[in-house]
């Protein structure tokens, strides 16, 4: 479980070579060049000329990734720490880069910069847009859009299996505390587990997708919402997002999906195997669920009291929009700017919040959130009695102090990051509401804003470009967990 | 230095016993009852009826005070921990309470809850106001609230020597490790400090007096205006706080003193004693005057550039409201409601920042972002070396795990409970930027919050009733650090 299903160690000889990085990257362009092939084929289908570009862009990717593998050295061993980082940060990256390439080119017109920001947003599976006009936009845009979501969800699951354990912040070190003893036969079993993850997610998909064909959307909408949804990316194919399809069982399908991808995937597998012995990330879930329910009874409350609501209308907007943001998915049914300040605010909090760890879901998290409160309890008990030994555990496993601070200074870090990126995009002109809800959506990987411009029911299309960029950075900053890019920063991780 | 001024130990046989604690309270009430004849003796100079009043309320505080002394026991021996968070809430509350009684009867017509507000905003240095027409008001109301934020920035300074080093949330718990090993030695230690503290405070009050009386203001002015600012309290004797002097000299003289109060006063005392081997807290100053400088330099940019401000004005402007701010003073020259965007975020966000620990001001503190830095900086040594052992230093002292993680605990609760705070304050009806901004303000004891209605140009005279008790409630909680407040919460601490 502790070990990435590729290869990691510290102990590498040749700790920083970069050519096994760039073989690995090349592998993953190209099977991002592969995926084009399909957007092609449905574009050629339909008599879309976009279909040329999608060829032309998977021919072109399928020849630097493979120049790339055949040019490169094959990792032999297991890769350093250094190295684990290098090529996460360059598997985003490049993807961003190859996935923006259709983009840019199709008729669709986007220019570099909105190529590139709707490109890292579907592989961060963040869902801001910068497209305007989706309606009408041809298959093989929407249908690529949604690829990228789909693959950016899985791939931050692995990422989360395989890297999280050194970065200690995450929720999987308790994990590897569990299997240190056994770490020989971790490796197969990390492997294992990542191909379950990837069963129950393209499960996942298929279920949500046939529900919301039978549910009434079209073959092609169905096909993109149900990969958006549960990777909670949250791209739609109407620029009306969730609210354009008016029909209330959609809604409750996509609410049940985004929640499906907000779960720990482990939760998943226990629940298969009807694992009674280590129940883990059961605290997380009920936390998300008593948060959840607590912010949608709220603001059922509200819209029935204030804003004359039929009171199942409200319950069904207030779960589908609080849902949508906590699971950072970004669909919407409803401007809830509009709804009045207590709504503002309750939402503002909810971006900042995410779903569960394990899970395709961005934001703080809520193992975060338990470790928090497990901080405070912990730090009552030893405040009340000074000279008590405690043990915190956390599902039944014994929570370090070590594990608390590392969580504690991540979730410090991240609301400091939150507001650097604030400050920036305010001297980039950004008014005070969508500066701070735009840092905070980006960073927790959410989609809307708030406030008329990128709120839920505006997009990125107005936003500058240099603000685009720094949202673009945003994005991946918070989709690794911050640290996997901040520690390539740090002049201490090039020395040897 | 570890042990407060009044014994604490936590092996008492009677640690839960009230009796003791109401003897100090009495003591402290009686002495609040002792100074409000100040005002009193001023008012009838001036022949004002409140003259009357303030007498009433001196004797009938007094006798109060001295009856509490009376009926109840002395303390024999130490404090417990118990009983040493039970007097501190108790001392805030009952000061509240007490500074309360002449502004409610006053002439000046404030009612139940605006008085019980305005005092525990004095009492806690916030110096967030209800009342309108300051400019007109009595010279002994405004001695009082001038008096009430002096006694409560000395009240706060001696709480940080007494009981932060149990809290362990500080940063006197630095002190308290080094001085652990001569415990016996270290009672007079403490009142020698707290003497140090209270001569430096006078001191820096009565230049800062003389200063301002030279630079133009009267007297009663002269004497407020240095009692609320060495404080960092921030009521002034004008409804346009700072800015109805208009004199740029006065600016400057203020500026200085709300930094000198925001300080952390053991500094004064190495300066003082030209101590060379223990620069505690160099650090958090540095940290300090960097942050207060850059968002200086900022502002002075931005209004120069976008708002086609004289530079020198400026500067001034930018130098007063954000060290007004970041001290938690909360004086205004200026409504920089009305800067633009960029001046928004940044107050939004330095309303969070506060001064120095170990001085007057509230808020999250240098200390605390220093510890969260210092975590990152260990967080990334142990990723990139997991064998090495690591200890991190602060001013030459060994900051241990433990420290570290209460300290970022501290900070995600004191955010968690800003967040709470504001959708109460959002539920109570007030809007986006009042409740978020109130909240915060109110919480960092820092006085103004943004947008027109609690802004540096409004006041808290149109906010509800019920949003004024929660305001009341979140300055109290600030003030004792949170924890104090919580502790008394905590089932567990009744348990013997």
């Amino acid at each position: 479980m502790s070990r990435p299903p590729f290869p990691v160690t510290s102990r590498n000889t040749d700790a920083f070579g970069l050519s096994p990085i760039a073989h690995l990257i090349g592998w993953f362009v190209g099977a991002l060049g592969a995926l084009m092939i399909i957007p092609a084929v449905v574009d050629r289908i339909v008599n879309n000329p976009d279909w040329q570009v999608f060829t032309v862009s998977a021919a072109g990717t399928l020849f630097i990734g493979a120049a790339t593998v055949m040019s490169t050295e094959r990792p032999h061993g297991r890769l350093s720490i250094h190295q684990g980082f290098l090529l996460t940060s360059g598997v985003w990256v490049a993807s961003a880069g190859v996935g923006a390439v259709p983009l840019w080119f199709s008729q669709f017109g986007l220019d570099f910069t909105d190529a590139v920001f709707e490109s890292m947003s579907g592989i961060t599976t963040t869902g801001s847009t910068t497209i305007v006009g989706l309606d009408t936009a041809p298959p093989g845009i929407l249908l690529w859009r949604g690829l990228l979501q789909w693959i950016g969800g899985i791939g931050f699951i692995v990422f989360g299996l395989a890297m999280l354990p050194f970065l200690k912040i995450g929720g999987m070190q308790l994990f590897r505390l569990e299997s240190s003893e056994k770490s020989e036969k971790t490796m197969p079993q990390a492997t294992r587990f990542a191909a379950a993850f990837v069963v129950i997610y393209v499960g996942l998909t298929v279920t949500c997708g046939i529900a919301l064909k039978i549910a009434g959307m079209t073959t092609l909408e169905a096909v993109v919402h149900a990969m958006t949804t549960v990777s909670t990316g949250g791209f739609s194919t109407s620029d009306g997002s969730v609210r354009h399809f008016a029909s209330p069982v959609i809604d409750w399908i996509i609410v049940v999906f985004m929640i499906s991808g907000s779960l720990p995937f482990l939760f998943y597998v226990r629940l298969l195997q009807r694992h009674r012995k280590h129940p883990y990330s059961f605290q997380q879930v009920m936390t998300f669920f008593r948060l959840v329910l607590s912010a949608t009874l709220l603001l059922t409350l509200w819209l029935t009291l204030e804003r004359d609501t039929a009171v199942f209308e409200a319950f069904r907007l207030a779960a589908f929009n609080v849902v949508s943001v906590v699971t950072t998915t970004g669909f919407a049914t409803a401007d809830y700017n509009l709804w009045g300040h207590l709504p503002l605010v309750v939402f503002m909090l909810l971006t900042f919040v995410g779903g569960c760890s394990g899970s395709t879901a961005g934001g703080i998290k809520m193992f975060r959130f338990d470790m928090q409160v497990l901080a405070l309890q912990l730090y009552i008990r030893r405040l009340i009695h000074p000279h008590g030994a405690f043990v915190v555990t956390y599902d039944g496993r014994r929570a370090s102090d070590d594990v608390i601070a590392g969580v504690l200074m991540f979730v410090g870090i991240y609301l400091i990051t939150t507001a650097a990126v604030s400050v920036v995009l305010a001297i980039l002109g950004l008014d005070f509401m969508t500066s701070i809800s735009g840092a905070a959506t980006a960073i927790g990987n959410v989609g809307p804003g708030l406030g008329p411009l990128i709120g839920p029911a505006g997009n990125f299309s107005e936003v500058s470009d240099p603000a685009k960029w720094v949202l673009t950075a945003a994005m991946l900053l918070g989709r690794l967990e911050l640290f996997t890019v901040f520690a390539l920063f740090a002049p201490r991780f090039w020395r040897p």
